[in-house]
């Protein structure tokens, strides 16, 4: 006799294939627990055997012609829905954030060209004063243009500016406050970013810094897919480019790939780059299992002997 | 005896370039009204003339050399202050918001994708049945989810979307409502086009709509520049490409550039394209030239002639 369990239930054939017994599952929960039913079946008979490969196929044949078929595909789509539903996790949601992140960078640099395209017209002296993009939309919408001017030294008289009326500001004014908006939203997607790692990955968060921590899962795919990685393939992640150029043509190999912008490699001489990020790499290594196996928060000891190694603190 | 003016004032030279008589400007004001002061030295003097050539080499040299150095070059940068200051016509404002119009939607379409990418983890259902990004967001803003996929008629827990706890929705619909504001703006500068058209082109506003007449404006550079143009080039104003490659390749030449979009067009008979684009483009020119003039309203005239010949109202 065999036995057989699907998504239906589980059932005990005989050696031509008829169900003999059968105990169905209710819903997707009794699915989820089909170890206590499989159990409860083995207990009333004896004899019971896994299908071999030629058995089996006589057995799905039941499936398909018989009176579960409906069911069947009902029950299938059902646990599919779920599976999708389930499968949206703290990462996948990171990810979104940080692709956000990134694209809302680009709108940035889109509309803030623009404005101030458009602000030269009505105060140049201003505009090229200040390079940060930030900085200009934020005193732009705090001050008046006389007042900018006064902070400069110089006079209303002297501007090449264009005077224009209160109709023609506010176009220019609502430009300006998109851009605010934009900046602020990406300030916020990074605290939400920032939040989220405190639960999911707070060993990744202490060894890296947010946005790296963030890219490496990104690029990955998954925290689960960046666990399983090498620290070798930790290190040049994001330097796949560099990478394949080095297999193809001999090129000296890449370094560091994202892991480049950490404080720790950033600000030390360049000789250590490579020592650095290899060293870097372990930890994130480390961090990256501990944070997937939810283990004991090692962050701190691993970013001290970080620290310690290469006596330079982040 | 040279009668010459300047930047400075009006000076009258004698026949070994000395100054004899001087009448200076007092500020930029005086120099707008210079004919004026000319006058007033002409009846001073007998037999002034214009300097030849050669003398204007000498009376220049005067001014390199002479006490007026300085002041000379103050003047003249004031001046140029002056004319960049009044260079920003109602038709330079009109291209700035009409880039911004367009920068606005690239960066729509950049950051629309990225909402919905994220919202399809939450609830693609309701993504999947709407197709323009901005019923899509505003629909999204105002209702749950599910009432939203009541709407279609969907359970909760058919939806193949996860349960996000309001935590997780808010940084999403942040972004919901940076596209939202982004709507907006683009929106508001088509406003403020339609009004500035009001005042600086209403022949152009009436015989195209808006968007194209402010294209036209754009393409073209300025008001000015459109007005000069034959109406043969406007007709194919936006079609650069096809036809350069008509004088290179022999290919059939445009027979529309922007003004492909023009209702009369759009709505007509694609054999009807080349003979009312040829005359939309005559009206268009005309309209413009009277813009430019501003000379009396004749839009509706042009614009009903239009439609009389080719029976067709827009």
């Amino acid at each position: 006799m065999y036995l057989f369990s699907n998504v239906l239930g589980v059932f005990v054939f005989d050696e031509s294939f008829k169900v003999i017994d059968k105990l169905m599952f209710k819903d997707l929960q009794d699915y989820q627990n089909k170890n206590e039913f499989i159990e409860s079946v083995k207990a009333k008979h004896n004899n019971l055997k896994e299908p071999d490969e030629k058995s089996l196929s006589s057995i799905l044949l039941y499936f398909k012609t018989g009176e579960f078929l409906q069911d069947f595909k009902a029950k299938n789509t059902q646990l599919t829905k779920r599976l999708v539903k389930d499968s949206v996790k703290d990462d996948i949601l990171l990810i979104q954030s940080l692709k956000t992140i990134e694209e809302t960078g680009k709108a940035i640099n889109l509309l803030a060209k623009r404005l101030r395209d458009w602000y030269d017209l009505y105060n140049p002296e201003f505009s090229r004063s200040v390079e940060s993009h930030e900085t200009f939309v934020n005193e732009i919408l705090e001050n008046e243009k006389k007042d900018l001017l006064k902070k400069m030294n110089i006079s209303g008289e002297d501007s090449i500016g264009a005077d224009l009326e209160q109709e023609n500001l506010e176009p220019l004014k609502s430009l300006a406050q998109q851009v605010f908006g934009l900046f602020q939203l990406r300030k916020l997607q990074l605290d939400y970013i920032s939040n989220l790692m405190d639960s999911l990955c707070p060993n990744i968060k202490t060894v890296c810094e947010v946005m790296i921590g963030a890219k490496l899962i990104e690029h990955a795919g998954s925290l689960k897919r960046l666990s399983e990685m090498p620290s070798s393939t930790i290190q040049i992640l994001g330097a796949e480019k560099a990478l394949f150029r080095h297999m193809k043509t001999g090129a000296k190999p890449p370094r560091h790939g994202l892991i480049v912008s950490h404080p720790l490699i950033a600000h030390s001489d360049d000789r250590m780059h490579g020592k650095i990020a290899r060293n870097l790499a372990d930890k994130i290594s480390i961090a990256a299992k501990v944070d997937y196996f939810q283990g004991q928060f090692v962050g701190d000891r691993l970013k001290k002997e970080l620290e310690e190694k290469f006596s330079s603190k982040w």
